[in-house]
């Protein structure tokens, strides 16, 4: 079982999954070596028992765990937490610990192997926010869970471990301290200006134009004004909304529209770059707020975080993100 | 000049330093490159009109920026911040930015280019340490500066860009927020127990001895209780000092100690990793507290941040700290 321990400075929670150092790729996962020849992708039509059994799928044909889906969410095989089994939280002294529960699941994004989410279409694209919507309204209801995190991983350098076009998701079982600082952030703004702090960038943003790289009737695509790293882009709703799975239903095709557009800039500009992205969306079972605002963040990986990164907290960014947008604006996909 | 911005929702400030985009290396540090045959190290002797002059040298014989020495520190070629100017603090919208007023310095560790830090002897280490103490006595005077940090990347892994065998320190005129996290963590800890939390953790793990590596009479290096990384190690003092540069002076043999045992069991352990190491510090000028405790975290880059842990502050780390501090106490240094 993991482990869930919590910094006692920083109240940093970190997730100790010792199995996970038999996933493939191991521990060092800086040493970039490729699958070996003759390798089975567990993530292909045809090898659906290579992995758990499946938690949703589309298909328009066939049985559940066969071949004929366009979009397969499973269970994690080497999960970082697990779903069965109560919390148990509990001190050590002066330290905190709980049992690592929580849902890991893959969202296998397309049946094509050899495909990357740039390069599926936006009617195949959609699906994927559509599953993400389905599987936050299913695990909210586990009430052992606060917060669900959706994340994509492109590349190995970026920490990906399987080639297949998937993302991830992770429900937890506390709000992480990113998200915690993000809401906290967001109302302290909210306090001074009476005013959603997301909704005043998206003004500023979409008035000074400089920093858009792109923008479709409910979405506005930014480079960052303080970018941590080069090339850093935010996808942002120009509605406010403070959770991503109840916003409109039109808004899923146009959020496939601006994520298409951004990542075929992105692969152009960057020569397709490893990347991240990451779904940030307000903690589970909470009221709509108006000081959070729903978003998601993509980060190519073009840099290293340094001894400086990590002892400050500052990032040394060495492109400025109107120079990064003007040149994502001049590409055409 | 270099621009320092904050991000307006976590209150996160960047450095946007376009010219260092133009350092050796460039803008992709992912792509693992080797220096070219036939370039000349900056930092080795005899080089040192290759590098702005210095600022510090310990040099048994010979004139300044010449050889003889045998540690020197100088400004970095291509500077995150900028000594010279104002801060002109100002906002921008929503945003708010000032100029990249900052020092940035190189501490050449020894003149001997193919040596690393681990190689050298307790006798040439701890010098390292004077240097970081005399650097940060001279430049607290500065009044635009508020924190000092200092670290070391070792191995183009961890950010390094050149071979030769330094460290470096950044003068920044805000306080880094990885420090305020940690000095609010344990202003809190202290409000509700009235004690150091770092010297509650420091006899909770000489008392347990599970999480420790090494000790000697002034330090203890352990293995964190909730690491964000496999092999992450803390040398921590075991007497309560909040501030680097007014320990003791015995303490910094005994740092050198402690410093060197320390990187030659990771290099032993994990095969010469890349690793970075950072100086946790109080910020300048502050008095004595009674609730921060200075120490040295050191990393070795053995995985890759990606999705999950950008999105979350969460880390998931496959190596248990027991584990690890059990294989790190038996390897004979």
């Amino acid at each position: 079982m993991p482990d869930l321990r919590k910094d006692p400075i920083v109240n940093r929670w970190v997730i100790i999954a010792t199995e996970r150092a038999h996933r493939p790729g191991g521990m060092r996962s800086d040493r970039d070596e490729p699958a070996p020849p003759g390798t089975v992708c567990p993530f292909c039509p045809g090898h659906e028992d290579k992995t758990p059994r499946e938690v949703l799928a589309y298909r328009p044909q066939g049985p559940a765990n066969g071949p004929g889906w366009t979009l397969r969410v499973v269970p994690n095989k080497f999960p970082a937490l697990r779903v069965e089994g109560s919390l148990d939280r509990a001190g050590d002294g002066v330290y905190d610990r709980m049992q690592g529960i929580g849902a890991h699941e893959v969202i296998i994004e397309t049946p094509h192997h050899g495909q990357q989410l740039a390069g599926l279409s936006e009617a195949e694209i959609e699906p994927v926010f559509w599953a993400y919507r389905d599987r936050i309204l299913d695990l909210r209801r586990d009430n052992r869970f606060k917060y669900i995190m959706i994340f994509k991983n492109h590349g190995r350098a970026a920490g990906a471990s399987l080639e297949h076009p998937h993302s991830q998701l992770i429900a937890l079982p506390v709000v992480p301290k990113t998200v915690l600082e993000e809401m906290e952030g967001a109302r302290a703004y909210f306090a001074f200006k009476e005013r959603c702090v997301f909704c005043d960038i998206v003004r500023q943003e979409l008035a000074e134009r400089r920093r858009v790289v792109y923008e479709n009737a409910s979405f506005v695509v930014i480079e960052p004004y303080a970018p941590k790293f080069p090339f850093e882009t935010w996808i942002l709703p120009k509605h406010h909304d403070s959770s991503f799975e109840d916003v409109r239903r039109s808004e899923y095709a146009e959020l496939a529209n601006a994520m298409r557009v951004t990542l075929r800039k992105l692969n152009l500009a960057l020569d397709d770059p490893p990347y991240n992205f990451m779904l940030h969306n307000q903690p589970l079972n909470e009221p709509e707020s108006a000081t959070y605002h729903w978003h998601i963040e993509i980060m190519p990986t073009l840099s290293t975080v340094a001894g400086f990164e990590w002892g400050s907290g500052f990032y040394i960014n060495p492109t400025s993100p109107e120079e990064a947008a003007a040149f994502l604006r001049e590409i055409k996909d």
